[in-house]
């Protein structure tokens, strides 16, 4: 959450002049985006086709060392796909050449479009409704994406990650984190299912992720993990960062109903769906409690980064792992 | 440079609704300010007395602690004050029972205008006259200002911050530092005028304090640091800081003439003024090597602040310090 490289107004301007935005007005660099530089751009007098109304805004990201550049295409063109889709989804802007992103003094740079909304801490039914649907066309509208990406932080990522943190390192966060790794993980690993449909998933989408206005979703952003995955864990991971407060102690079960029920007003969950998540659920919570546990380990001290706390997302897999549990993901018939 | 605090949107929206401007639509935490957490915010459909154009923009300051609050009135004060009288500094928008700044959560914040306009990394001898021109127009409009604040980082705060580093610490940092402090600080302490005209003054005017918009100038911001002190000792501040290139290495002739070049446009210096500027340079160049120095040799080791160099301003002090220097201060019709 941070602006790591520095671009003065000259550079700024030199690099717009490649777009055909007008001219620079403003530029603010933004507390945004996971690992990389971001900045909230405004242009006026568009040099192109007639006139364009004063103050368009745009964000310039700059993608710094964690984005791989080979994923861009992916990244970008999915933007591009979905926003071209009528999903809330910001297009990237192309410039002069038709590039969807090009390199400025060695890294790669994109202008994205500018949505409103803000984020919301302590969602409400109604928003979490709104997220659902918004998921689930974004589900719907991919099916035509022609590109596909492995996801990284899948289950054999979470063994990765948990070797790099050890039985020690688990012990040195929680006494309770290492055993419950040690029982889940191998369990998610023999039971994960390959057979459930399949398609281009967010991956992330914390409320951090949604802009909203009200109860409707004007932005869904920060695709920098998007993947093509088991579908219904996309549902699994946006139940597992929507539906606690933020230390994982409390589970809202308003807020679950209201989620999965915008979801399959839009797409309804299969049976086999419906089965697989609280399985689905318990490796999502995996998936954030082991990178947490890592990045915890790994974060050098005096480090200005603030560390996640790894047991929110353990005690969201302890309840998601508690059989008594699984109802909330049954159909809406049955629950 | 960083934002401090998380604010979510139900936070941001309960704070904004203490003021008449409508709305929020949009919210970005912004890298900007030396110690305080700042949003660029845009709001919509204002409340109160009649339509306004949508898409308002704001920013919204959270002072923190750097920030002694009993300071605001007077920053917040200087702002509104020279606002009124047409220089290019950002209102504050008082809330709905008038204050300047109001407390949320424990902390101070202020609405303050949005002003368009870029900070230059490389200026032009345009900019700097335009720059030169707009400091001495503050000078002028702050002559009725009511409110007078001491300045922390004047001739005795420089002896305070040497003691803190110690002969030791500036040989750390640098071999020549600790002669060059030695002899020059107590040289400035013993002859620092005490008859020059006396204004507020900004004290703190480098390009990343001033939004330019090719040789214009819309926006003077960051007044934290502002204070009453020798009129002329804020030219030289904004001396050197305008006038070198970053490692201090360069001084730029051509700079130089245009800064005092569109300052005397505006308010001419006196003979008097004129024969103090190479020594107010000397200690303006002191007082941002000590302050640099001091922050580099008290940052944590790790911590992921950047550490200016505090040679880059030893070295524009080895420059005003060197007689053969003293003739780019002369009047113009000697220069």
């Amino acid at each position: 959450m941070a602006v790591y490289t520095h671009l003065g107004a000259e550079e700024l301007a030199r690099l717009l002049a490649e777009f055909d935005v007008g001219t620079l007005r403003s530029a603010k660099g933004i507390a945004e985006g996971v690992s990389n530089s971001n900045w909230l751009i405004e242009t006026e007098g568009r040099a192109g086709n007639g006139p364009e109304p004063a103050g368009t805004h745009f964000i310039l990201t700059m993608y710094e060392q964690r984005t791989d550049v080979r994923d861009l295409p992916f990244f970008l063109g999915l933007m591009d796909h979905l926003s071209d889709h009528d999903c809330p989804v910001p297009a990237t802007i192309h410039d002069r050449a038709g590039n969807a992103y090009r390199l400025f003094d060695g890294k790669a740079v994109a202008l994205i479009e500018f949505l409103p909304g803000v984020s919301v801490s302590v969602p409400t039914p109604g928003q979490a409704r709104a997220v659902g649907a918004e998921l689930a066309r974004i589900h719907l509208a991919s099916a035509d994406f022609a590109l596909s990406r492995a996801n990284d932080f899948g289950p054999e990522g979470w063994q990765s990650l948990a070797d790099g943190c050890g039985h020690e390192g688990f012990l040195a966060i929680d006494p309770a984190l290492a055993p419950l790794v040690e029982r889940e993980l191998p369990a998610l690993l023999a039971a994960w299912p390959t057979e459930l449909p399949r398609s281009v998933i967010h991956a992330d989408l914390f409320p951090d992720h949604v802009l909203m206005l009200g109860e409707t979703v004007p932005g869904l952003i920060d695709f920098y993990f998007a993947c093509t995955d088991i579908t219904a864990y996309d549902v699994a991971v946006t139940h597992a960062a929507w539906c606690f407060d933020a230390e994982g102690r409390a589970f809202n079960p308003a807020l679950s109903a209201a989620l999965l029920e915008g979801y399959e007003a839009v797409r309804p969950l299969s049976d086999a769906e419906h089965a697989a998540l609280p399985l689905l659920a318990r490796g999502a919570a995996m998936r954030f409690a082991m990178t947490r546990a890592y990045d915890w380990l790994h974060t050098p001290a005096g480090a200005l980064v603030t560390r996640k706390d790894p047991m929110a997302f353990a005690r969201r897999l302890e309840f998601y792992a508690d059989p008594e549990n699984s109802a909330i993901f049954a159909k809406p018939a049955a629950r």
